[in-house]
């Protein structure tokens, strides 16, 4: 260990953070009319806040969870998942049964600069509608940080 | 089917109140100086909202969901359990391996008249500490509601 | 979000750092002659680090890693845990059954200050050695911070 | 029994190259530029050694154990698995269903001679790149072994 560090510099997201980004997705939500669960984990994949609305499907609260869970734990887009493995048919094939991995749209991740610090998932619209008000927890969260 | 319903009236939580549920119990764990997980799940055991405070441990991250799960699929208090089981040592030893059931403090069955609407559960504190917490989530709907 | 801040600083063990903590919590079990499994997990929960030495118990890598699971996901030792719930009865029969929590020694947390970077589990000897072999690790990581 | 032998005599890693190998697969991803999790199992399956380098995704971290798992557990290459299957749809659809059965590259089975003493399985670039890290973790083995 002598050569390098320890410990390495980085960030975690607050609370406040993670509860103003599934307000943001879910005002976007309702702005284009769909019923969401939305998800954020923190780095460690770890489920930081959750909301279903009114009406969402229950069959998309795991999947919104699994979608933050994928971001964060990859650092991608879950919508740049299928692109990437649809030429490799072993891949094709096979990572698709990687526990709790999602290749749909509607998981984003967090960053801060270069430091991963979690992801945002957003589950029961199409992948658009999903990956739409994902964004829009991210904007909060951008539109925050500029303004600290 | 002749003399009874067909259907009854029921009343769900909407995700504004689990929200706020949620909110005031992390302002009551934070007024008495503790870092809680806080869930609130509906009346069919699920996931409606979730938060994990700064600091909160995350290991209890599953205890809040399961508290919550518990009092909303059995109607009670999770502290009530021990109490309940302790005296019969089948129960002791068996009911425990429930999945998700827990015995202890910090669940507690959110109720709408005689409407059972869900549960909420708060982990990180004492069983004294995450209950005061949940109850506050509580007091934040009864409010809400006398105020309708 | 308007008053606080969105993110907070912390710090995150290098792979480095998880490497060198588990073989000198190997160097410690070779010099009192047990064989252990040795487990580092991030703050988030996650395996860093692992290593079973020859001739340890294969049933004690899952327990080593839960060790360090529990220590990184709750912040204090493992052994610390029986002291805690003992005379509470709800508790010592119910938190048992918490998925990955292990409630007997051997599970250290690891801290940078008041940051808390994960935990290092050893498994395979008793209570006392698997502690003193997951303090043998902490001693390194202290010392090497130390020289930072 | 009168036949044949009770007990066969074989081969074992131990623990010290096992860590060797994960060492040197790491070395070699860090000259390639790739994070990885590397992973070594034992003849049983079981897991020997691990290690997550920084910024290595942690979803991929139970994919190298798999693969480490599935090469220990054929013993063959993990990337050999789809050029068996895809001409026989019954396999394509079925046996990637297998638990814990990784049917692309990373993963590389150990042996010494004729006798198989398990495997070692990277993940976290593209199956080229961890196939190649996974190699150089069997070349230390190699060189090691023909230098005792």
């Amino acid at each position: 260990m002598s050569e390098t560090k320890a410990v390495r510099q980085t960030y975690a997201l607050t609370h406040t953070a993670a509860f103003a980004m599934v307000e943001a997705a879910v005002s976007k939500a309702q702005e284009i009319g769909v019923r969401l669960n939305v998800a954020v984990a923190d780095a460690g994949g770890n489920l930081l806040a959750f909301l279903r609305m009114d009406g969402a499907p229950l069959l998309s609260g795991k999947i919104a969870q699994d979608k933050a869970y994928t971001a964060a734990a990859f650092g991608k887009a879950t919508g740049d998942w299928y692109a990437f493995i649809k030429d490799d048919p072993a891949l094709l094939h096979g990572i698709v049964h990687t526990d709790r991995l999602v290749i749909f749209g509607g998981g984003l991740p967090i960053y801060c600069g270069d430091h991963l610090l979690g992801g945002i998932g957003c589950s029961g619209g199409s992948a658009e509608e999903d990956t739409l008000c994902a964004a829009a927890g991210l904007a909060a969260l951008e539109s925050h940080l500029h303004g600290q």
